[in-house]
């Protein structure tokens, strides 16, 4: 469901993008290392899932807002794409369907977009892989659309339980999608470094059998916690 | 799931709160008709449903944002409430549970407190009807909460699948729940009151047989758009 | 899902209608009665509920299909009602939102329906008991639709699961839907009938204490499936 | 799903019973208010529904283990109820349907049941609250059953995610069900007499506006876990 | 939930069937492509998942009706079976379980089935892949079935939503699956045929960068929708 | 939802475990099989399912019990394991949430677990499968977690619908997830090699072309419950 805020009917041609730096520094991320670093936030509901498994996406949030069961505007953001794009498909009433194939998939790539993050259904699901396509969606589901109903392209809109503006940042991948805003896309991507040499060294203790429990110093924590340890 | 902006372990006292006037002005109008006239959005998704029927609940949103498994911000929301309040609940992860019960409802009404919207669930739901105390839940769940974990009072949070800040105005019924940004206060009462004049109107001409293709004009549109009539 | 043989965009005006002679033969009958006397077949997916509890079902379906997002043919329909109708609507995708409302229940109302029956989403819930207009539906939900593409009426469509011709009689109670081939209404009357003198008198005896053990002679029938008492 | 020790294919006549002592201490407590007080644990699944609002339901459980499809063993154990036994039903593979209906109801209350517990689906739900017998299920589907295949009475049991044995205690109520252990009956009705009289209490101090911040003296630990106060 | 009309206990021995002809001239057509030349109907319920990614299939509709719990019918089909089938097997009611697995796997094969489209649960589903025979189902589930009560073979039976008749093509990808009736597969073919050539030109036009807005002459129809376009 | 009987806040540390002996005995044979022979019981629901496809996993049951939202006991419980244990974890109340990630992982594989079984969510699931650590779970989940309040380890639990205790063994596939009690080990796995020579044989026949029908001498029954063929 969109909020009352939000805009029908509108394109916007000129919206606020992610610089390339922006992504650059983001890419190659998890999302779970991501979601930590910036305060545990930004993913989308977990029945979003990856048509394919091993995919990794990060880009620029090009945003579309969908009309129930009318994938109309999916070919009106196709022109404003660029390198470095990520499609972000909200729609105005939960409706399965496939507003999505693999001809679209090829027009979106022929313009620069790197995958497609959509609040709905696709079809042609054996190609994105081939192809170098990485779709996550609601559904899979072949039931045919229109193009009768206009909706918007590079408006903030809800996806997937998540508030998501022209020019965030979406990470993706096998654990789910988060959402980041762009203001936070530098200290993410430091935190994210940071994070990701700090578990480095850690995974390398815990390889060699070193507990949690004292990596970690948890076990006064736990004592005053309450826990008991019984023979 | 919230945002990553969404703050954590912060009580704002001072939020922003709907005057008296705007929530006196669109109470009473149904959830419907409110969302026609706010642009066909801000509904919260259809898993939120009344504990029981008939319930009508208008007021000035105070958000609290809870840790999955964990009521104790209920506790500190209860001391910022004042006449008008519906106190709407988001959790930081799904997770059901019995965040609330007849006690913090005789709380939350002492101190002013018109009903709860919660995405987590509820107990003690054979009482709120002779209390007069309406709650709109995701789950009905009896299951204990701890007191371990802060969460936030009065920052935006998602709620249902939509932004709610402190001082936007809820409304709900049996349809379910509809959030109006304080910004739009004032036009959707005016919007609801012309709708609601106009379907007074029109429910007077439907019930005496007149037909919404003449009413509407519809026919010459139906024809346009291919509709075939066959004896 | 609809059947490959659905026809699209098109009204039959003078579709079978079932008499009222068979409408009143089956009237008052519950569901699960009809169902069994029919060969346990016809019956909805049980997430087919009714919108207030208590009520009671029966007429001639009259059939729409309505596309997703869109009750334009919620108003071609009205045109074509008679004294003892019941609007079965089915959807070529599945999509909650609100096709229908106090308006709509209204004027098919004032053109002799007596209830509706909707694979979709329903709102102004709380006037339907007062009106005496009873709803079972998918969904409860007040999203807003649009008026943009046509869909059929009076056409066989697949309901809920069930494939609903014009004609058939559709019987709903608090238990669910249930279909009866038209065909099949004056067996169907018969059966249930004779299932419920049948009834009436078991009930007495099940009340004064008699057992289904002995009542259907099940004792050898356990005995020789390998069912064994142990003190 | 049952456990691999349930045994299939046995009906035990003479199981252990909760004494009628044991049920009537523990009659008229809310289940949130048992489940507190026994740990925090013996709760069904959120998805077990009352067929209608406010039934309240305390007894000796009486198990049955069905076949999917198939109520045969319901008439089985009708034989072996007493005054102030619940029905307690589990099944070897989810599956809904009618399992059970009125004149089923009319036998066993005419043997003393007081309810039924049911971890599938039941029909004629219009009934049961006239006929003074609560039913809670997973589903409610009219789909007729056959009686072909033997399943068990008075085994321990898997239902709706618990344990249940003879002679536990049921309890039920619109918050759903929570199972007593046997051996736990006494201390639960205890401490539900406690717990009732000591919320009895908060109650009067919350509706005088005494917050439960200082009734239960948590600000110095919200402090402590690090809420920060914002004007 | 199967129709009225549908006969239980009986096997159609010399039931309509598919000519390898039409099998052979739908065979290798994506379930999208021939979804959209039948009409846009044909769907069976998106819950219908292949056990393994990138399998195809495309036979004869043999049908089966199952009992809940019990696959009898599974062996009783098998003698039916000829070069180019399907096994396509509704149920009576919803209910998960295994009831396929390797060793009906090999028989099916071993008679010339090609693969099994199933509205219940499969178990060894790591097996099917090897054996190159592809299942769609709504379950994976191992629970054990009975053979106690008798369905139905070659009659016509509802599954996942979609009216299937012996003889009727059965189409399925990762997509999910699509059925054709019998009466359309000709001309299905030729319209698969048609739109798959189409689209083949449309794709490389796509992968130049020629946009669908302009390929479909979309401009104009989105002005006068009402689509504005905002710097 | 757990038991009334289920201990929290502690840590057994001596629990009764498996020996290498009975595990090895069950390694290798399917959960379908396993399921079989313990008589049609012990599967998890069927909603919990593996990471990645083709993982098998046999061994030792250690329990941990956690807390919504909270993975602290994961890190208790790593002191705790052996060569040939594998982790199952059960929750007090259901919550997605990414409870284990391939640093904990890490761990259990360095103290000699073979995989996690757990009924609650997941994260960084693109890299078990290139660890060789199978993990079947309820949900993929990004969202972190806390370590805030303390739950059990080694004592019997809630998982998945089914009880597990220390020391029962667990296997899981493609198809799911079993449970056996250790006390049935060894006749577990005496059964499940006499049932796999006696599919190797009836495999071989099936592929020759033999009928179940024949296989199993099925013709007289299916007359007597009825079954009817129809030229």
């Amino acid at each position: 469901m969109q909020s009352a805020e939000t805009e029908i009917g509108v394109v916007h041609t000129k919206a606020r993008r992610a610089s390339s730096a922006q992504i650059d520094a983001l890419k190659g991320f998890g999302v779970a290392t991501v979601h930590e670093v910036i305060g545990r936030g930004g993913l989308m509901e977990p029945y979003m899932r990856p048509v394919y498994r091993g995919a990794q996406l990060c880009g620029n949030a090009v945003t579309v807002l969908l009309q129930p069961g009318d994938n109309w505007m999916m070919h009106v953001v196709a022109e404003l794409l660029q390198e470095g794009d990520v499609v972000v498909a909200g729609i105005t009433a939960d409706c399965p369907g496939g507003y999505f194939g693999d001809l679209l998939a090829t027009s979106f790539m022929a313009h620069g977009a790197r995958g497609l993050i959509i609040d709905a259904g696709v079809r042609d699901t054996a190609q994105y892989e081939t192809m170098g396509f990485p779709v996550w969606s609601k559904y899979v589901c072949s039931q045919g659309t229109v193009k009768d109903t206009v909706g918007s392209v590079n408006v903030p809109i809800m996806c997937a339980g998540q508030l998501v503006r022209p020019g965030d940042i979406v990470l993706a991948d096998d654990d789910g999608v988060v959402v980041v805003p762009n203001e936070m896309a530098e200290s993410a991507a430091k935190g994210a470094l940071a994070r990701e040499n700090s578990e480095t060294d850690k995974r390398a203790r815990f390889a060699q059998g070193e507990l949690g429990l004292d990596m970690y110093s948890m076990r006064d924590g736990l004592k005053a916690a309450g826990l008991k340890y019984v023979d």
